[in-house]
């Protein structure tokens, strides 16, 4: 991974944000930028210095694992650590006062922030940065495209499985286990999120997880599934029906996998994520399904399950190539049953892949 | 669970600590508090009133599992939604002016502050809340003592497992993946965290999480793992020996596992937790070992896997009863072997109950 270019491209962007630094605490922007995935760690840009901040635990692993940036182990939370170090070595060569110091506002919490302020000498003042990493982490480079890629198959390689272990009797649980057991054996180490299995007038859960549930002799089970491979997430949904099939049940997924493949189609440079997420509003709109879809059609995904940007109704964020989103609209009927469909679709110069590999024919058990 | 009983006791704290309201973000807590596990909430309460404001993703899910409070489903998120209930519901009773807001400030992130701001109309004031919740949460009641003594046998249950699956040339992966499975079987939906099979060298990381690396011929292999059941957690470390022992492995084992011996005789009502972790520090000292002891020696357990107190050097939290403690000491010598012993315990009227039923004899396999 090219740590050093990405911290240099947030350096160079500091003067012109008008930030002497910028302090990162979200543990997957720290990873994306220097490599270090311990659970404790603060990353210190200034124009000159790149600097992780950890504590004693991650001593050795740190030194393995950060690249680009110098390692210090402190006594104190890196946060602290890294406002002693600004007092210790404040720039003198530009008398400009005060040093502006940016945070990220969306994860550094109001405590943290006031215990910061603390540890902070006189003359530094500190200012909400904008979602520059996130920006960044949107658009995906060729390496982590491949990683993506590889969990994207591996996740996508549990849903046999799935179909093997579905049937009435069987827990929700029990189906999730199989997967989960199957995903280590592939070599993920862990699930990109807790498995949902939903089954019966569970499918109208949106985040039904897999309960204790038995899977009913009727009614759709909606299997929404994703593994972590070399750091990044993989993320796929797809609802099966079990039992005596009616039109009712048909007539509803395929009002959820057009209006799924009509969002897909729309993807390419060029066309906001709230157009996306309006194609397929707009086809359940047709069948009256529209009340039902009550979550947005998707959400990027990289080192987190759910990153930016978000496909929802008004967003205007463009898509451009190496973005890579998930499109999963779905219907849930409370009480009753629901569907929902979900690919990871990869914004190419001229369109986009599909890297979901799974068949989307409505499958019955 | 009392989740009427804890709500209640919330709201009679209020006025004593002059606040007109409390806004509960962080997701535990409002588990805690109303029962209520979805990703997307806020729970608001005043002296009268208890809402939980969520998405359309949990409608059905908030009424299924909301006890003791209104579910209210918004359109804009839920802390926003809150807001706006505020600004429509402001108390007529008392002409104070401005009203009190309290916030979880150890939580509530700095932008999410911001637009909580921007949502409350004027007459309205934020202040940071003292940690109420988590001080509540520090001691278990009778039902959360039986979960966590349910998620402390399943937890325990897979060690044998592991000891089955450890030997030369496994990856470290493979383990945990047996051990999660075996898990899930068990009737436990996730783990507590990321499994730590860390062998060889790599059990000088303290969080070594299992990775692709194979179990080598020789060496300490630490084994940390744990389940949630019903929501509560278990955690426990177990340290084996692969390979021919030598007396240094031994001694090294020996004063780890008198350290935790040490520091569990400490427990008892009116103790501090600061204490405790001085017993293990002590013990650790006289064989020379404490530097490499890096980390704290516990911490708090329940619906989260690290809660209050926190079990480390000068801390002075005091020991009551229905407190759930880890007793963790640890050596780590970097770049050759590390050992972690860990049990929970239950403080009682009297003392203490280990409740890892696992021994902690110094096994070679």
């Amino acid at each position: 991974m090219d740590h050093l270019g990405r911290m240099r491209r947030l350096q160079e962007q500091l003067s012109q944000q008008r930030l002497d630094s910028f302090l990162v605490s979200q543990l997957s922007n720290i990873r994306y930028l220097c490599g270090f995935t311990g659970s404790a760690g603060a990353l210190l840009l200034t124009e000159r210095d790149r600097r992780c901040f950890t504590d004693g635990r991650y001593t050795s692993q740190a030194r393995q694992e950060v690249k680009g940036a110098k390692v210090v182990v402190g006594r104190t939370p890196p946060l602290l650590a890294a406002a002693q170090w600004l007092g210790k070595h404040r720039r003198n060569s530009r008398s400009r006062t005060p040093q502006i110091l940016g945070i990220e506002g969306e994860y550094l919490t109001v405590a943290a922030q006031k215990r910061l302020k603390d540890a902070l000498p006189a003359g530094f003042r500190l200012r909400e940065a904008p979602p520059l990493i996130e920006r960044a982490r949107m658009v995906k480079d060729t390496e982590e495209i491949q990683h993506i890629r590889a969990a994207v198959v591996v996740g996508a390689s549990l849903f046999p499985t799935a179909l093997e272990t579905i049937r009435p009797g069987v827990r929700e649980n029990e189906v999730a286990a199989v997967m989960e057991y199957a995903a280590h054996k592939a070599g993920a180490r862990e699930m990109s999120f807790a498995t949902i299995i939903a089954a019966g007038c569970r499918s109208a859960l949106p985040h039904g997880r897999a309960s204790e549930q038995p899977i009913p002799s009727e009614g759709f089970v909606v299997c929404d599934f994703g593994v972590i491979l070399a750091g990044y997430c993989s993320d796929m949904t797809r609802t099966v029906y079990v039992g005596r099939v009616g039109e009712d049940a048909r007539d509803i997924y395929e009002a959820v996998r057009e209006a799924q493949q009509a969002a897909i189609e729309t993807v390419r440079p060029g066309v906001t994520v709230g157009e996306v997420d309006r194609a397929a509003r707009n086809l359940l709109k047709k069948c009256n399904l529209a009340k039902f879809f009550t979550h947005s059609t998707g959400h990027g995904v990289g080192l987190e399950i759910h990153e930016a940007p978000r496909v929802a109704a008004g967003q205007k964020e463009v898509l451009c190539p190496g973005m890579v989103i998930t499109i999963e609209p779905g219907v849930y009927i409370p009480g009753k049953w629901g569907v929902r469909i979900e690919d990871m679709v990869l914004v190419t110069e001229h369109g986009r892949e599909v890297l979901t590999p799974t068949s989307k024919q409505f499958t019955a058990l």
